[in-house]
């Protein structure tokens, strides 16, 4: 055995585009009728249902095999920790520099090259809960619509979250077409609109995947919850600020969410995030501690994770003058109030069952800057104050043709050892009137 | 052919139970390790892939054979309503009184006693969407919060619903776990609390089990929205008052809800609930007229169902003196201010995709009495006033061991017609602390 086994055989593997073999996401595509499991190594997608008729995994369990020759990841993430640890070691020898050159060569057939594959979402989602971690969104958010109180009093000892749509939830590259809905009466009317909405944004969030879950009545201790999340993703939630503002009192955002939410098609494993885990968010000398159901010291330690999320945008006029998607800000997952762990232990605090593929994201990840904000609801002061565009276009709230891009990467020694796999969608006109 | 069709030669079937032939709901249950489908005929469980396999449905198209050997009624709601009523008509034939004696042996065959079957959930809910049509428990639920203002302003004109936990939901008789969760710090204090809840409350619902559904970005029509939905069901939307409370703003309920929802076995077909249409709730001298898009003639006229409801509760000392359950309250969802084709046509407005199986559910179905009211927060007017039990005992909230029980009829003449298949629950102690 030779070679470096954090390095690969693979062609570009190890070009510094943060899908090397320490990365190995996983993702799904469809050919031949049918969805295949896959990991990304650089620019190729290695087949696991190849991997396994090949016989490259028959040291793991039979139904680890069977699951990696399913068309979703629920299988797997069913599994549990020892599973999918077993799997990652082994995905590693097949595709490290410690191969040989027998083994590379079976592996080799299982690759294919990843430009023009047909990716789809890699999982089944029961469920899908976002959450309000960043405490730098909430109070932002609030400054506007509440600006002598803007942080309400539960959000410093709960975790907020909400169920959203799993149906609507569709992967990146998806176009979006602008939803219509009611809104807010005009000053002085008495009857609401009801249009396209013109008040379009995105959420930049992360999305952490359910992997082992809970049964019906038996909640997660915080210091083992960490060990029920498989992986993550980023994710768009794409909000309709008329239609939410209008619907939201009592029950929360539904309408104003529900008609998309687009997830990148790229699982990261926890696993692959160990080198980034860093403290939770320091609390400030007035903030309480966290409820002993929230609080362990491992949490506390290393329980959040620094991955920085770009948000870019392009607009068909960018697009036509050739220019890259313009970045519009970036912020990071350590500024999180919340850490996935506390957010497990608080979903499943009263009893409430997670399965596997169930989704858990952070709500808009936002740091403390305005310029680190992760939507233009805050960019923009609410459509307010239009937001200033590389080629000189404006803003208030997304127009038809505006590409969104989330970016994600880990970065070590300067270097984005890890890139989060990209989440985009294209914003499409609304359907034209019925009658 | 001799006999009446709307009587059945099944033992018993005739009896006013309200599960004669002009009935048949559909459920499912668990034996020699698989689900089955059936449907219920007085006291019996007539099973459709027996059915199948005994080629009694063989003048059928082969997919609805097919999804009725299946183990869910998913399949079968995807086929629309062509193939429902197909089914539907079939099976009046084989268990009407004009079946001929040959046939009733065949069908006998398939048959067997409801009493000890292993009732189970019978469909697969992707996505779980409650709402909030009754005006007059939102009136009332409004009066205990905000009595200066009690009805917010866009009621009248949207109809209210949020999304809720699907891995929760539960069959009818299963256990329900006293939840823990936070509550609003006390007076003077500025910890919260956090504990098993002490404001454990029902709410009597009416759940739709949607049908065909739509495609992302394809509104349903207002005209075609009622032809979506595939039947009804009886739902028990349990919640924790106190954790409701300290946790709804700014995102609305969440853990104060998703610890369970109870839901009746027994689906009951829209066919079934013909006779029982009723006018959609009339509006008062100063309420708006629906917009365009939830306004449909046929659905004035004829959107509304006549169910009643009914809430009862045996406690562990009713029970111990062998008393039935005592009846709390009734009401009907002819009051509700929204008719089902409302609420998916509000639903879809912003393109959001319903798919078979997926569950709308009324929210409290309350009338304009306060002893019609669906939920103990407005009989108790949030847990200040006690409610006196017919055996003397008290209640502001549940408590451990009451077990609530809903049941809905049709009546026509006097006589339930239709029984809506029950729901019930029984309140368990909380989980010890873990510290």
């Amino acid at each position: 055995m030779s070679g470096n086994a954090s390095r690969s055989w693979v062609d570009g593997a190890n070009e510094p585009h943060g899908f090397g073999v320490t990365h190995l996401p996983y993702g799904a595509y469809r050919q031949a009728e049918r969805g295949w499991l896959c990991v990304r190594i650089g620019d190729y997608l290695l087949n696991l249902a190849d991997c396994v008729a090949g016989g490259l995994l028959n040291d793991l369990a039979a139904e680890v095999r069977e699951a990696c020759s399913g068309e979703s990841l629920n299988a797997l993430l069913g599994k549990g920790p020892a599973a999918w640890a077993a799997l990652r070691a082994r995905l590693g020898e097949l595709l490290g520099e410690t191969a040989n050159g027998q083994l590379r060569q079976q592996v080799a057939e299982c690759l294919q090259p990843m430009s023009g594959a047909d990716l789809v979402l890699p999982v089944e989602i029961g469920d899908y809960t976002d959450f309000y971690a960043s405490l730098h969104h909430a109070q932002r958010v609030g400054e506007i619509f509440r600006p002598d109180n803007p942080l309400l009093p539960n959000y410093k000892h709960v975790p907020i979250g909400y169920h959203g749509r799993a149906s609507s939830i569709v992967v990146s590259g998806s176009a979006i077409t602008r939803p219509w809905g009611q809104s807010r009466p005009a000053e002085g009317e008495s009857v609401p609109g009801f249009g396209p909405s013109t008040a379009l944004d995105y959420e930049a969030e992360l999305a952490f995947l359910v992997g082992t879950g809970n049964a019906l009545g038996e909640p997660v201790p915080v210091d083992q919850a960490r060990g029920c999340i498989f992986g993550v993703a980023l994710l768009n939630d794409w909000s309709a600020r008329d239609i939410q503002a209008w619907e939201y009192q009592p029950l929360g955002p539904f309408l104003g969410k529900n008609f998309a939410t687009s997830l990148s098609p790229w699982v990261t494993p926890l696993a692959a995030l160990e080198p980034f885990r860093v403290p939770a968010a320091i609390r400030g000398a007035g903030d309480p501690a966290p409820l002993p159901y929230l609080l362990s010291a491992a949490d506390q330690t290393g329980g959040g994770l620094d991955i920085r999320i770009s948000v870019s945008l392009s607009t068909g006029a960018s697009r036509a003058a050739g220019m890259a998607p313009m970045e519009i800000s970036s912020s990071s997952t350590r500024d999180l109030y919340w850490t996935v762990a506390q957010m497990v232990a608080h979903h499943t605090s009263n009893g409430c069952n997670l399965r596997a593929g169930d989704t858990l994201a952070t709500g808009t990840v936002s740091g403390p800057a305005r310029a680190t904000a992760g939507c233009l609801m805050e960019l923009t002061r609410n459509g307010t104050e239009p937001l200033e565009l590389a080629n000189g276009e404006r803003r208030l709230w997304l127009e038809d043709g505006d590409e969104v891009l989330l970016t994600g990467m880990c970065v070590m020694d300067g270097v984005a050892v890890v890139r989060i796999g990209s989440c985009s969608g294209r914003i499409g006109a609304a359907a034209p009137a019925r009658r």
